[in-house]
């Protein structure tokens, strides 16, 4: 931490742009410079920030550092040897902003965006180096949740991005191929459109549906991944074993499985179901409480012997 | 605790078997007399039950009351109030059992079905009194992990399940109609699916997307449920606003999910990842890391303000 650390431009300061500054500075040491091109969001980035520093003195030792409010993409990304762009995911105004960037930052500056939803030939396309440029999609809020999904063209930029994250605490996984909604958005596509499938059929309700997936996989996969769950349920005979036994009984599940639409009746029935579960609560108090809570987890894991 | 508590039988004494054993005896204080047909199993019930009364000692406090292990199904069963059947997944099997059990208990008793492939309506016909048989299947390991998915023909016998499995520090949830892998195997189902399909389908890792897992939607649904993150999503808003701008975006996103099969090239990719991702640890070494780290989120958790 006493070595001088390199300077991070963060584009776009909504609720992704604000959590990676306040890693960035906090628990990274960088010299943070946030733009966003709203000046009412820019006057709020501030107190966003601390907040967010605030629930990070519970899991890291932090430093100091103030971050740069710019009044312009030029000035944030001046000397700057990290950009991370967290616009809203449209291609055309991505695109623009690269080619801002591209001017702003020098040859070495890694460009690295926080895409939930576009994928990266789409986005690099066009840029004068594509070769420094990658998606980094972290999980929201990305100060607390550790995943970051990486995709680029060169070897090299992927191993400095890992290292980059990694020492701000993250895990970064790597994908081989871009793909929409990388890993973390496609499992979550995928499990969602089943816990919809469950209400549109009058299995469960949105809120048992809820209590089931935290009391049980939800659980479980905090711990060990699906693919590591399926070896562990084969016993002894690991995989193997499962997939030998119970491999046709899953394509047949699979088979099974729901496919519902978003219909007025079906959307109907998740606001409903959404309301009886949130019993009067704010969305902000939700949100709170899952992060006061995600902090103890991450707290009691790391205490954890590996 | 003080007062008499109704004696239960552990019909089957498999992994779920001897976990709710050791949780009625210990967390529930209940008399607890458990059948299986093998001598062999037999022999080693009160060992394995003492090795999960050492973990439940992390998170309750225990009663010190002995299994009884018997040598008859009908010897288990005299006395019962509460019946825990742990068969095989056979129907037939199950079915025949149900014969056995219900001679040898009282009107009244419940007799619950682990099952978590099987439904009701098939295993309750040929039953005597089908009211007072339910479904009541656990996320393995049943010690440990909260959810107990209920279904059951008669509403009080269901309130009557509700209660019991609630004592024991449980989280039920009613289907409201059987489905096959009721809800907690559905959505593990159609997440695994998408698991299977990215590592088919050269995106990612058997390990990559494991870690992606745990360290994004899995920790986060640790802790909210699918629909609940879907509405804290939405912001202010919530789910209503969710659905309205990015309802379009998550349809098109499940047309696009993977329908991967477990060809043979599949099968040797996801046991070529798994031994990549285990490097070396056998199965009981993970599953006891796992056990160690569910434990300890279970009281992180415990310890946070609702």
């Amino acid at each position: 931490m006493i070595s001088a650390v390199s300077p991070v431009a963060v584009i776009g300061a909504g609720l992704i742009g604000v959590s990676w500054a306040a890693l960035f500075s906090a628990v990274g040491d960088h010299q943070v410079r946030v733009w966003d091109p709203s000046e009412t969001v820019r006057a709020d980035i501030a107190r966003r920030a601390t907040a967010m520093v605030e629930q990070l003195a519970a899991l890291h030792d932090l430093t100091d550092r103030p971050l740069t409010i710019c009044d312009t993409l030029e000035e944030a990304c001046a000397g700057a040897a990290w950009v991370q762009e967290n616009a809203p995911e449209k291609l055309d105004l991505k695109r623009d902003l690269y080619r801002q960037i591209e001017v702003a930052v020098g040859p070495d500056t890694v460009i690295a965006s926080s895409t939930s939803a576009l994928v990266w030939p789409d986005l690099a396309e066009g840029m004068n180096r594509p070769s420094r440029f990658i998606t980094a999609h972290p999980f929201n809020p990305p100060h607390l949740m550790p995943l970051v999904e990486l995709f680029g063209a060169d070897v090299a930029v992927i191993e400095r991005a890992k290292a980059f994250y990694e020492r701000l605490g993250r895990v970064p996984v790597v994908l081989q191929r871009p793909a929409p909604g990388h890993i973390a958005g496609r499992l979550s596509a995928a499990l969602w459109r089943e816990a919809v499938a469950l209400v549109a059929d009058g299995i469960a309700s949105v809120e048992d549906v809820d209590k089931a997936l935290v009391n049980g996989p939800g659980l479980r996969w905090a711990v060990v991944g699906a693919h590591m769950g399926y070896h562990l349920g084969g016993g002894d005979g690991g995989i193997q074993h499962y997939l030998a036994t119970l491999g046709p009984s899953q394509e047949r599940r699979w088979a099974s499985l729901g496919t519902p639409s978003l219909t007025p009746e079906v959307r109907a029935a998740l606001v409903a179901g959404i309301a009886e579960e949130a019993a009067g609560r704010p969305v902000d108090a939700i949100a709170a409480a899952r992060d006061t809570a995600t902090i103890a987890i991450l707290n009691s894991l790391r205490k954890q012997p590996t």
